[in-house]
C-alpha cells in the first residue's frame, strides 16, 4: 500500500471509527453459479472457488467487511452448503459469522429480511451492508470512499444502493438513474428510477447517458428501517420470514431458520419487493471496480492478461493464441492457432467456448442435466463435514476412492450390503471401529471391512488423515449406506 | 456388399488366386506420430489407435492384405513396440505374421531392405506390397483395381508406386509426374520424374497437372528386383543390411536384426535410396481415398460428419458448433459456438487448436518435451508384455496404480529399496511370490508386501486379473525396481 493511501485509510478509519461498530455485513450466498461451469456447479459454486486470488469468492467478500472494521458477517445460505461455508470463513480467520440456513431457496427478499430480522433483535439500528458472496471489487480504495458516503445516508434512514459508472452497454445488469444530490449528504443521489436489464440498444442509450449507472445489488441501510418497508411493500414476507427466524434453531454452529413459515415466503427479488417500491431509495455513485463474474469471459476481463491479451490458470500451454482464457484444475491444456476462446479444464469436465459466447454456457449445463449427467451439477470430489472423498476409478465390480478425514473428525457409523472395503491408511493415523473392535490403523497399514460389518471411520490426529479405499462388490452406489449413529445429524 | 460389387470382387479373385500366393505385405510401423498429439505419441504412436473404425490403423493394414488374399504380413517396427504389434495383430485374427524388431530406426529404405531380405530367403521372385502401418484407404475395391494392375507390372519386374489423384493443391506430400503407359501393361504408366513436398504455388501447378499424382510411399516389386537395385544403388545398405538379417536372432515371436550391422545402415528414405534412381519405376494412378493421416485435419477429412460438418468421437456435446473434430478418449468434453476447432481430450491431455493449424501441433509436443514433460511422449496407460498398468493418483508419500495382468503372464521377480505395496484383487486371481512363501489371492482380498521383499505377480487364471496397487514410501519413482528375473528378458 503507498504511503499516501495508507494515510488516507487512517484517517478514513479515525473517521468512522465511532460509527462502524453497528455495520453488519450480511452475505447472500444463494446463487447456483452454472454460467462458470464446469468449474462452478449445484455442488460446490463460483463463491466457493479461488477465481480471482488465492482466496475464494465468499473469503474475499468477507474480508473486505473486516478491513473496512465492520463486525462479523452474517451469512445467508443454501444448508447443502454449511460446512463449505464454515471452512472457508475459518479459513480466512473469520471466526464468529453467523451461519444462516435457508431451508429452501426464495430469492434475495425473504434471505434479507431474515438477516435484518436476527439483527434487529439485538439492534435495530444496526446497518445492513447487504451484497452478494461471489462478486469480485477490484479497487477496495475507491470502495472505502463510497462506504463512507453510504453510511452517512444510511444513519439518516435512506436504503442506499451503490451504481457502477457504465464502462460498456452492458445488457446483463439492470442500471439506477441518478436523480439530485441528497441535501447534506454530499456524494449520496436520490434514485430517479431503477432501470431492468436493457436491450443492445437501450444499454447504448443508458452507457450514453450521464446519469445513469449499474446497478450492483449492494445496499445499505438500517435493519430497522429495511423491515418497515418489508412490512409495507411485502407484508406476507414480513410475516412468514419473522416467524422462521422466531422459531429458528441453533444445529451446532449454523441457525437454522423453520422451514414451514419460510417455505411460505413469496420468492421475489429485493429489487422488485422493495427497492423499486420505496421512497427512501439513494444512489451511490461508485468505481470500486465492481463485476458479478457473470460470464467467463468477464473473468477474462478482471484477470490480468500477457501482451496478447491471453489469461491463464494452472497447467496451461499457449502458442500463437490471443486474448483468450484458458484455465486447467486438472490435466495439462494446450491451446494453439486460435483467438477469442475460452478453456475451461477440470478433473472430469472440458469446456470450450468463444468469448462471445460464454454466456451461453448455462444453455450446455442445462443440456447435460437433461442428458442426467451428474457433471453438470456435482463435482467428482464431494466435501462433507468432515472432509473430502473422490473417486479414482469406476468399474463394475470395484471402486477406488480418496477420502481425506480432517483432524478430529469422524464419519458416520455405518454399514453396507453390497460391498466390502479395503482400507490402506497412506497419510496421518486412523481409528477404525470393526463391529466389536477399536482399531488403530497407521500409516502404510491396512484394514478390512467385509459386507455388513458394521464400522466408522475417525481421524484422532493432529494431522489430515488419507486413506485409499477399495470397494468391492456387485453394487457400488452412494445409497447402500446404512447410517447407524451421525455426529452431523445426517440421516 | 452390393451383389455386383461382391460378383466382381469373385471374379477379380479368380483371376489372381495362383498368382497372390506369393505377394508378401510388408507393413513399415516405424513412425512416432507426434502429429496427432495428444492421443499419438512415441510410446504409442498412431498405428496402434482406432481412429477410423473400431480396428487400429495397423489391424485394418494388415487385414487389408488378408482381404486381397495376400500371405501374411512382414510388420518392420521399433523394438520398444513389439508387444503392441503382436498383440493387435493377433487381435486382428492374423497369427502367422512375421515381427521384424529394428535395433535402432535408420528410415524406410534399410526397413525395406531387411523385409526383402527375409522374404528373398524363401522365394526372391516373392513381390512386396510395401506400406506404412498409419495410413488410411477409405475405397477398398478401387484398391483391388488398382493392385491387380500393378500386380502385371511387379510380375515384369518394375517397381511400381501407386498414385493418387490429388483432391487439392496439397503440399504435405510429393508428387509423381506419369509418363507413357507401359507397353502391354495396361493402367501402368513411366515415372517421368519425382517432385518433392511442394511449396504452395507449386503444390497448385502440380494440382491442376493431369499427369502428377500424390506419391503414396507405397510399392509393388519383387524382392530380388528390389535387392538388386538396393546393390546396385546403396551398396552399403545392401552390405549392412545384409549382416544385419544373416546375423539375426529369434527372440520369442520376434526376429532380431543384429545391431551392430544395422546401426551401421546409412538413415535414408526409399524414395531417396531406391525409387528417385531406379529405371524401373512405374506408377499406377488409383482413387482409393489414400491418406497419410498426417493431422488432425486430415482425420476430420476422412471422418464421417453431421450436418454442420463436426465430426465427432466420444463423449463430446456440441452447441452450435461448425467444421470441428472433437474426440474424448476421457471425459465430458463441451464445445459451444464455434467453427473450424479441433479439440481433443485424453485421460491426461487437452489439445485446442485451429484447423488450419493443425500441423503444428508437432511443435507444441516439442515444447513439452523441452519442459520435460512427460505428457509429449508417453501416455499415463503403459503397455507392458503381460498386461498393463496406469497410475490413478500420485502424491508425495503414495501412489495409487490399476494393474491388469493377462492370463497366464508374469511379472518380473523383483524388489523395491523405498517402497512397501498394498496389493487389493478386484478382478480373477493373483498368484504372487512374497519372499519364500507363494500366495494365492483371490478377488476381494489383500496382500501386503513390505519394502524390501522379494515379490512376484503371476496370472495363473483364464481371466484377466485386476489388482489395485498402493504403494506407499518416501520415493516412488519407476527406477526403484532390481529385477531378480524376468521371462520377457528386461534388464
Amino acid at each position: 500500500m503507498a504511503a499516501d493511501v495508507r494515510g488516507y485509510f487512517i484517517n478514513w478509519w479515525k473517521n468512522i471509527c465511532s460509527m462502524v461498530q453497528n455495520v453488519v455485513p450480511v452475505i447472500l450466498s444463494g446463487g447456483s453459479g452454472s454460467r462458470l461451469w464446469p468449474v462452478s456447479r449445484k455442488s460446490y459454486p463460483k463463491q466457493f472457488w479461488p477465481l480471482l486470488s488465492d482466496k475464494t469468492l465468499i473469503q474475499e467478500t468477507a474480508l473486505r467487511g473486516r478491513a473496512a472494521g465492520f463486525a462479523d458477517p452474517v451469512v445467508i445460505c443454501n444448508s447443502e452448503h454449511r460446512f463449505i461455508v464454515a471452512e472457508q470463513l475459518r479459513d480466512a480467520g473469520i471466526h464468529k459469522a453467523k451461519i444462516v440456513l435457508e431451508p429452501v431457496g426464495r430469492n434475495s427478499a425473504p434471505a434479507i429480511a431474515a438477516a435484518a430480522f436476527m439483527v434487529a433483535e439485538q439492534d435495530p439500528d444496526a446497518i445492513l451492508w447487504i451484497m452478494a458472496a461471489d462478486a469480485a471489487i477490484t479497487d477496495e480504495t475507491a470502495l472505502q470512499h463510497s462506504l463512507k458516503d453510504a453510511l452517512k445516508a444510511a444513519e439518516a434512514g435512506r436504503i442506499v444502493t451503490f451504481g457502477m459508472k457504465p464502462t460498456r452497454p452492458e445488457t446483463g445488469y439492470g442500471y439506477i438513474e441518478a436523480g439530485a444530490e441528497l441535501a447534506g449528504v454530499q456524494g449520496v443521489y436520490e434514485v430517479s428510477r431503477f432501470i431492468e436489464k436493457p436491450q443492445a440498444a437501450k444499454a447504448e442509450e443508458l452507457f450514453q447517458s450521464e446519469k445513469c449507472l449499474w446497478n450492483s445489488g449492494m445496499f445499505f441501510a438500517k435493519a430497522g428501517v429495511f423491515l418497515k418497508e418489508t412490512e409495507q411493500f411485502e407484508p406476507r414476507i414480513y410475516e412468514t420470514v419473522g416467524q422462521s427466524v422466531r422459531n429458528r434453531h441453533t444445529d451446532m454452529d449454523f441457525e437454522r431458520l423453520e422451514e414451514e413459515s419460510f417455505s411460505a415466503a413469496p420468492d421475489i427479488s429485493v429489487d422488485y419487493a422493495i427497492a423499486e417500491r420505496t421512497k427512501l431509495a439513494a444512489v451511490v455513485p461508485g468505481n470500486f471496480g465492481w463485476s458479478d463474474i457473470g460470464s467467463w469471459d468477464a473473468l477474462w476481463d478482471l484477470t490480468p492478461k500477457d501482451a496478447e491479451g491471453n489469461a491463464t490458470f494452472g497447467d496451461v500451454f499457449l502458442d500463437d493464441a490471443r486474448n483468450c482464457y484458458v484455465r486447467s484444475d486438472g490435466i495439462i491444456a494446450t491451446v494453439a492457432g486460435v483467438d477469442d476462446l475460452i478453456v475451461v479444464v477440470t478433473p472430469d469436465a472440458v469446456m470450450v467456448s468463444h468469448r462471445d459466447r460464454a454466456q451461453d454456457v448455462k444453455h450446455m449445463v442445462n443440456r447435460l442435466a437433461q442428458a442426467g449427467r451428474k457433471e453438470a451439477v456435482a463435482h467428482n470430489r464431494c466435501y462433507r463435514p468432515w472432509g473430502f472423498y473422490e473417486s479414482l476409478i469406476q468399474a463394475d465390480r470395484f471402486q477406488v476412492k480418496r477420502i481425506v478425514v480432517e483432524p478430529g473428525a469422524k464419519l458416520s457409523l455405518q454399514k453396507h450390503f453390497h460391498r466390502a472395503e479395503h482400507w490402506v491408511v497412506v497419510g496421518g493415523t486412523a481409528m477404525v471401529t470393526r463391529d466389536e473392535d477399536l482399531v488403530m490403523v497407521r500409516e502404510n497399514e491396512s484394514i478390512y471391512l467385509p459386507l455388513g460389518c458394521v464400522h466408522r471411520l475417525e481421524n484422532p490426529g493432529k494431522i489430515p488423515l488419507t486413506l485409499i479405499e477399495v470397494q468391492s462388490g456387485p453394487y457400488l452406489g452412494e445409497d447402500d449406506i446404512v447410517r447407524i449413529e451421525d455426529v452431523y445429524a445426517r440421516s
